[in-house]
């Protein structure tokens, strides 16, 4: 069975594009991609969306952003997991490369919500959670967020303050990265002053969700090495699920299906937490950025706060994550989110993240959460 | 690379089911599924499902499915491709079990559209077409089955009535089919009066939407051929996508990823049109299951209707389609046909179709197609 390694890389900036549609996000982050390869052609495609049939009236986005790309004919299909979508989408192009049938793979996630119609965007983002259990009780996505602060800062005798370490560090890395959506500074004093949108998640815990797209390319290991000067091989691939809602977790502040795929994609790749120079985490909340680390080995259990307070996420820190700002600053296009991780991450190993470079570094982790965590996809990445 | 065989295969009937939610008629399928091969785990969830977002505000519907369905914490993710995200869901668990990294896979493909809330259905199914150059202008789903026909008829100068056995042979096979929608016989001379769904689609031309969900389990053949006393193999795998709009494509009238698909997945199993002893193909309307016999290469060009018209699709014919009622009678359940197909060509080869046994059938074919044809996945089948 062959390795995998990425040739290609390519993103849009992440904002409120009114003046672009699905199709041409998605087309502008292949041709990047396909520019970074030196390649004009693929086998096949698979498309990371979440909201497309709710927010812009359209499924069926694999033949479409293949027609739509000059790559008319292709293999393509969608690839759904809520917030993990971009993520599984990656996972399904490595295990297609690894079966043989396929050469080389192109992983696009798109997300397209200013200026749609249909849905309203919360209760399409609210179809991630369990409709006739969670949404249709009133849970929304960021209620779903906020029930796991509240019960961390109970149960970890924390404090809303505690939690600004990572929101500073992933605006600080924002401030730094042209294609961020936010591009400002947050001062620590200033994220106590936040509105509140759920109690406890204030405007400053919570990421904004944004337009964008971001794809990859990947192709046989032995291959990549011919074609590129710096393939980057994904070294671990692994994906899991927890339970749908979380009122059936036994535990709801462990991520279970986190914690199962981080270690089985760091297995994969032979390396321990110790050994990861950089990690792209799913912060859609504050908390889930700490419970995040302390599911994939970073932190002991309720002490994943703690790496934000002492300074150890930052780019020169101990385990720096959100190297380009995260969701919170970057900007959460849902279905695009874990795709751009990996994109970023590809950026630092190859050495071209310029102000938002990580010193010296040589293996990278993404990690990719569908709503609470009931969905996980973590890849670990190294220069091949 | 290891070869790929079923183990286990399951099915719900398909009609309006008003009283089973959508996670219900997944796990009916699945449940039938792991029964069949007798086993209880398997270690991915590939859910083949278009409209859940749309329809029941339900995304993410592979960590629900495989939580719901006893199954929880195995890797799964949705894989949609409009009406043929069940046959694209069989094409990426047959990646992942030829990937070597996941040697159980289990595929359902799941549609529930009956008493639901949200979109209108013709609003939703209109999705799987261009929404800003197609369903816009007004197009429907049923709408593009009718520009397809309308031109069928002018080109190769053929009249309604001429479609009329493709319907009669899938009702036929439907009134012995315990499991189908429609089990009425439907005499020739009824066709010719059936209200007009869109001109010149009529009623008996267009397959009726249903809710149901098929589920298969697939693993490496060696490791198949020890588990359960029949393996159906999947001898070839094969997708491919056309233009998203008709009014892109040089001729309408040329299914070009259907004649892809089919060719190279014969070409996997190594075998040609000859061979096939049964094909299920994807008669949305009975134009899609002219053009599909004569894309896939068992009807020259305009000449696919005459193998109604002669008799040859029928059980004991030459090329046996739909052969327990197809779309048209056995239901379209959208997002789930794909697995259906799949399901049935087990049963055929299994030689446990009864009532609708095809005699000595060794080698089987499903095609799946998304709207007019702009995806198709094509399997080929045979006993292990």
């Amino acid at each position: 069975m062959s390795n995998v390694s990425i040739i290609g890389i390519g993103k849009t900036n992440v904002r409120e594009h009114w003046d672009t549609s699905i199709r041409h996000l998605a087309w502008y982050a292949i041709e990047a991609a396909l520019d970074d390869a030196a390649i004009s052609k693929v086998d096949s495609l698979y498309v990371g969306n979440m909201l497309a049939g709710q927010l812009s009236n359209q499924n069926h986005l694999g033949a479409l952003v293949a027609d739509f790309s000059g790559l008319r004919g292709i293999e393509a299909v969608t690839v759904e997991a809520a917030d993990a979508s971009g993520g599984a989408a990656v996972r399904q192009a490595v295990l297609a490369v690894k079966s043989g049938l396929v050469e080389t793979a192109l992983v696009v996630g798109v997300e397209k919500i200013t200026d749609e119609t249909g849905t309203p965007v919360n209760a399409a983002l609210a179809s991630g959670l369990d409709a006739d259990f969670e949404a249709i009780q009133g849970l929304t996505y960021i209620g779903a967020g906020a029930l796991l602060m509240r019960r961390y800062m109970f149960e970890h005798n924390v404090e809303v303050a505690d939690f600004a370490g990572f929101s500073v560090n992933a605006h600080a890395n924002g401030a730094s990265n042209p294609m961020a959506m936010f591009r400002n500074r947050l001062k620590p004093e200033r994220f106590a002053m936040a509105p509140l949108v759920a109690d406890p998640v204030s405007l400053f815990d919570a990421a904004p969700t944004g337009d964008g797209a971001a794809a990859i390319i990947i192709t046989r290991t032995e291959r990549a090495r011919d074609m590129v000067p710096q393939p980057v091989e994904i070294a671990g691939s692994a994906m899991a699920t927890d339970t749908m809602g979380l009122h059936d977790r036994k535990d709801i502040l462990r991520l279970a299906a986190a914690a199962n795929s981080a270690s089985r994609a760091m297995e994969q790749a032979g390396v321990t937490p110790e050994e990861i120079d950089l990690f792209e985490l799913h912060d859609s909340f504050t908390v889930m950025a700490a419970l995040s680390l302390e599911a994939s080995g970073f932190a002991e259990r309720g002490q994943g706060w703690q790496l934000a307070r002492d300074g150890e996420i930052g780019l020169d820190g101990r385990i720096p994550i959100s190297t380009f700002g995260g969701l919170k600053a970057r900007g959460n296009p849902i279905g695009a989110t874990g795709v751009f991780q990996v994109v970023e991450v590809a950026q630092q190993l190859r050495g071209q993240a310029e102000a938002n470079q990580v010193d010296g570094a040589k293996m990278g982790m993404a990690q990719n959460l569908g709503t609470t965590g009931a969905t996980a996809v973590t890849h670990v990445l190294r220069l091949s």
